[in-house]
């Protein structure tokens, strides 16, 4: 290691750069999990085409078509078999908001080719409180998407295997677990690894969807044979306009994903603008017309809303007639695309939680990279909280949904607003004039009105469904967000001030060096005189002088023990015995360093130097009264005294 | 404080000692609770007379008769209502053990006029595997007292108002809970605080069995009145040899405590061993007589043997004709002087606990006395464990009892060979010569073959119970103190042999004094340059001259910024950058420290001094790496290293 070292002197002092043979974590199992480690050097700068961005960045979006059209039927249910009539024009609504929806961010791609995830652009065009409110609300929905895309996942495993269903909530456990492995490898996002499972749900959906309208229109579709048990219903028997909202708000899961393409622009090759905002009119396409379709279909065969079995299982084994290969193919594509949405999840979850924390909003620890190169922090905080979610919720992606959706609907609102404003203050300079702001470069454009009006208009119809969803859902579960997400605002806040307050404490601006210590007095409690004693009296001799031996007395034969020993092993320093009749121990011993404190000069450093045992095994420590622990937490708070632990290893 | 120091330089050096003005406890919450410290010299020196002897160590023995008979019943019920009729038998059997055991008592008490507890006499006379074994069972049975004696209690209470009947576990806790409480603050053991719940107990115990003997006998007592549900009889039908042994093995819990005078001895007025002895004989007649009267008049009047009414309370109402003020007196006493029991052990588990920890077979902190003089880790040890109990067997003494007793007998035959023994090795001595053991004085006596075998018989006669025990409840739970016995004793050799390594490996003799130290490295690791960092690099400029500061570099943006600031405020010193492109921030920095240990001289010492944060709150230590803490850890086996961590107090 001492080979390759670099002197400088140049800077006034010297300086050692120590490059080479450096030094790797341990090999432990923890390396054979996830892996060797990698350099910061290696950080892959890979981009990727329309086809490859597709498979990369539609997993989470597409795989909403698994659970949409169910969770709409389940609420339908409530009011008998007749209302689940109403599923199509419901679909249609929520597609008619996907489609504003996708322009809406179409326009963003192209005023951020950097990347415009809501945070960025809450942040450049709104201010810290809306992007913290975008960020929470996003950081929520993303721990969401983990619990609700794997609970479905298993869902579809269990319909096609109905012994596993009381299983379902270690399945999903243990899914998570998995997906947490994989994204701490740190796997090279090849797209191949993507583009295989995506392509292969797609294929299936529209060979699903395809056969099922054929025979639908030709009339050969029948209904779901032996049909689960339904979901319970509460026998409301009417149709209300409260209903229909409550099954819509259920239904705009759907297009949960749509954002990750904005977050995602500089994955995509050159002109990456163009190639991003094509893939999100591609990307929305699909899931339009998969989830229209599966809607239509699921009235015409006559879908059970159920628990036990999806709605996409019931369908697949009514067009293919059974649980052939090909029921069997559409199942694990469904399981697949579900549980690569999930990976999603850990990929955004972290990079978000990093930029708030580079920000100072969040601990910043989460800014570090692992030995792999990824934010472990980032990636086990997201698989702790989901798993507890799965376990909270039975892993029933019915009882998730109300917490689901609202979020990315939240951050929906607050992007296009920022969008607005952004044109707004675009329209107003003249032309030619441009602004640098941090996540992009601001300059006129012609019709920047109507690019304001259509992000106005987003922004103001998925405020309606935020105000839609907070009031149909509030009572199933929507509360807890909407309690959680400024309770976290506030949390990222706190954590802001306290950054901001600890910078402006520490800076060397207006510092005066202190003048230099000429005075040391050292401190020396001792319980006993024995090698452990004298291994830190030689040390604290070493420190300074000017020393004093200090032992609290609670029983007097022991002490006079205590005394003659030391007139032996003392090296004639002096000793301090202190009365305890109360038989406490450092409460005298508090109060004497106090006193010393009180009495020093300007600048004198009081160190206090304890032995302490370090016996070979940590359950020994309980054997043993923690003198030195105590003593350091009781001192931590004082100034200008230092407490030194002089280990004295047993065996 | 200073004001009266007492020096003394006679012993060659300096000693200050300071006596007046002493530290108490800090005045809290905690010191309201359990009241004012008490000074060591005011531990209480008090003796007492036969009648306030029995009534201070009687209430753990003739507590046992509330419910001795009743388990007894709980037994034979499994052989249907017709083997009821056993229990009267049984208890005959059980008082003629109690008769062995008090005789072969009333002579340990006469050997050992300090003190002749199970561990004593044991340790003396059989070796420390044998007192070991006796402490372990009687530290068993000392919580198990407690559990039972308290579940017993709330039971007597549930009895008579059975809606409490359901919140038996949580009464049972805060019962102990109080108890707790109250040994903490170190009640003064007057005479008075025992004998009026002790005397009140045998008054009215005396009465009740007395009034319904008369009523017995002529012929005017009736039988139980709307019993209480029986246990579940499980029909086996037959009385089988088996089934008696097995309700004989319950009954024995009515012997417990008969221990107590023999362990208490000097708390008697002289002539201590006779006084002492004619109580043990005293308490023994009015148990004996207690019991067998309760145990002949549950079959007069058929009482039922049951979990929610205790025989007690059905004898008393059947006695008294009801409910009345003499029913609920009884009730009160029971439950009293059953408190009062689970009291005795709140005083006989910590100080047999400090006795083992003062031999080194436990952890030193038990011979601590609290700030009240108590030894208040072993009362907490002890609360805290017969609450598990009692939360784990729901408050039920039939489920308790197969756990009780073992332990007591087994520690009885061990003391008892340990006492037949003792006379053996007294009878060897020639007449008028006198041996010094630890716990007695060992000298001739006349006669000693038949003490001998008085001793010899109460052992053979208790370990014939213990095996009947063992075999007979072996099932129903007492494999759990058949595996926990010897698993104690192991944990104490091993906690024992721990203390002795520890003590020959500290001990001064063949010590060798080290070289005094002349060089003193140190090393300053640095994450940053700011106020704390400049505060510990002046701490440990003071230490020594021959300093380095380590950075360890993972992002050269940041590294280079704090090489510039360095050049302003390292005031000169030297500079190591330990570059490290896997992002790990202690490898590197503990291979820099063991290579700079690996080339250090004879009797150099490393100093690595950290700057260390100490926020305000302690929850935003979450917000910060803990390098401190960590290299702490990392470096506490490595030898001559000591890590100071120089606290940097924020706002």
């Amino acid at each position: 290691m001492l080979d390759n070292q670099r002197l400088d002197s140049s800077k006034g002092y010297t300086v050692i750069e120590r490059t080479e043979a450096p030094i790797a974590p341990q090999k432990s199992i923890w390396v054979r999990l996830i892996g060797q480690p990698l350099r910061s050097i290696d950080l892959p700068h890979q981009t990727v085409g329309k086809l490859v961005g597709l498979a990369v960045f539609a997993s989470d979006a597409l795989s909403s078509t698994a659970y949409a059209t169910q969770e709409i039927l389940i609420i339908l249910a409530a009011a008998g078999t007749m209302a689940l009539g109403y599923v199509f024009p419901i679909a249609i609504a929520i597609t008619a908001l996907l489609v504003i929806v996708t322009v809406s961010y179409e326009q963003t791609i192209h005023a951020y080719p950097g990347g415009g995830g809501a945070y960025i652009v809450a942040r450049d065009n709104l201010g810290e409180l809306p992007a913290q409110t975008a960020g929470a609300a996003l950081l929520t929905d993303y721990v969401l998407t983990v619990a609700v895309s794997v609970s479905s996942g298993v869902a579809q495993i269990a319909s096609a295997f109905p012994d596993l269903f009381p299983y379902r909530v270690p399945l999903a456990v243990a899914l998570v677990a998995v997906v947490m492995l994989i994204n701490l490898r740190g796997v090279k996002e090849s797209g191949a690894t993507f583009a295989l499972p995506t392509y292969f749900f797609i294929v299936m959906m529209f060979a699903t969807v395809g056969v099922g309208l054929f025979r639908a229109l030709s009339g050969t579709l029948g209904t779901v044979s032996n049909p689960p048990h339904a979901v319970l219903e509460t026998g409301l028997g009417v149709v209300t306009p409260f209903l229909l909202l409550h099954a819509f708000s259920s239904g705009t899961a759907a297009l949960t994903g749509i954002e990750a393409i904005s977050n995602g622009i500089t994955a995509f090759r050159e002109p990456r603008s163009r190639n991003a905002g094509i893939t999100l009119i591609w990307m929305a396409a699909i899931l339009a017309t998969l989830f229209l379709a599966i809607s239509f279909l699921s009235r015409v065969m006559a879908a059970v809303p159920s628990e036990e079995e999806t709605v996409i299982s019931q369908l697949a084994r009514t067009v293919f007639n059974g649980q052939g290969p090909l029921y069997l193919g559409l199942i694990a594509a469904t399981t697949l695309i579900l549980v690569l949405a999930a990976n999603t999840s850990f990929a955004d979850f972290p990079r978000l939680a990093a930029l708030h924390a580079g920000d100072g909003f969040l601990p910043r620890q989460l800014t570090l990279r692992g030995s792999r190169l990824v934010y472990s922090y980032g990636i086990v905080a997201l698989a702790l909280v989901a798993s507890l979610l799965i376990i909270a919720f039975n892993a029933s992606v019915t009882a998730l949904i109300p917490l689901y959706a609202i979020g990315v609907f939240l951050s929906f609102t607050l992007s296009q607003v920022g969008m607005a404003r952004r044109w707004w203050k675009a329209g107003h300079l003249s032309p030619g004039q441009e602004v640098n702001e941090p996540g992009s470069v601001l300059r006129y454009q012609p019709g920047w009105q109507v690019k304001m009006v259509i992000n106005a208009f987003g922004a103001f119809c998925t405020a309606v469904v935020v105000i839609v969803f907070a009031v149909t859902k509030f009572r199933d579960g929507a509360w807890i967000v909407i309690f959680l997400t400024p309770t976290l605002v506030f949390i990222f806040f706190r954590i802001h001030a306290h950054y901001k307050r600890l910078a402006k404490q520490l800076s060397l601006e207006n510092y005066q060096p202190r003048v230099p210590s000429f005075r040391h007095r050292v401190i020396l409690p001792i319980g006993g005189v024995h090698q452990g004693t004298l291994e830190a009296l030689h040390y604290a001799r070493m420190l300074s002088h000017d020393l004093t031996a200090v032992h609290v007395s609670v029983e007097p034969t022991e002490t006079e023990r205590i005394k003659d020993k030391w007139a032996t092993w003392g090296e004639g320093i002096r000793l301090v015995v202190l009365d305890s009749p109360y038989r406490v121990m450092y409460e005298p011993l508090l109060a004497y360093i106090e006193e010393v404190a009180s009495r020093r000069q300007q600048n004198e450093r009081i160190t206090i130097v304890v032995p302490q045992f370090v016996p070979k095994h940590w359950w020994h420590n309980l054997l043993h009264m923690q003198t030195a622990t105590f003593l350091r937490f009781a001192l931590l708070f004082k100034k200008n005294i230092v407490v030194t632990d002089v280990p004295y290893q047993v065996e």
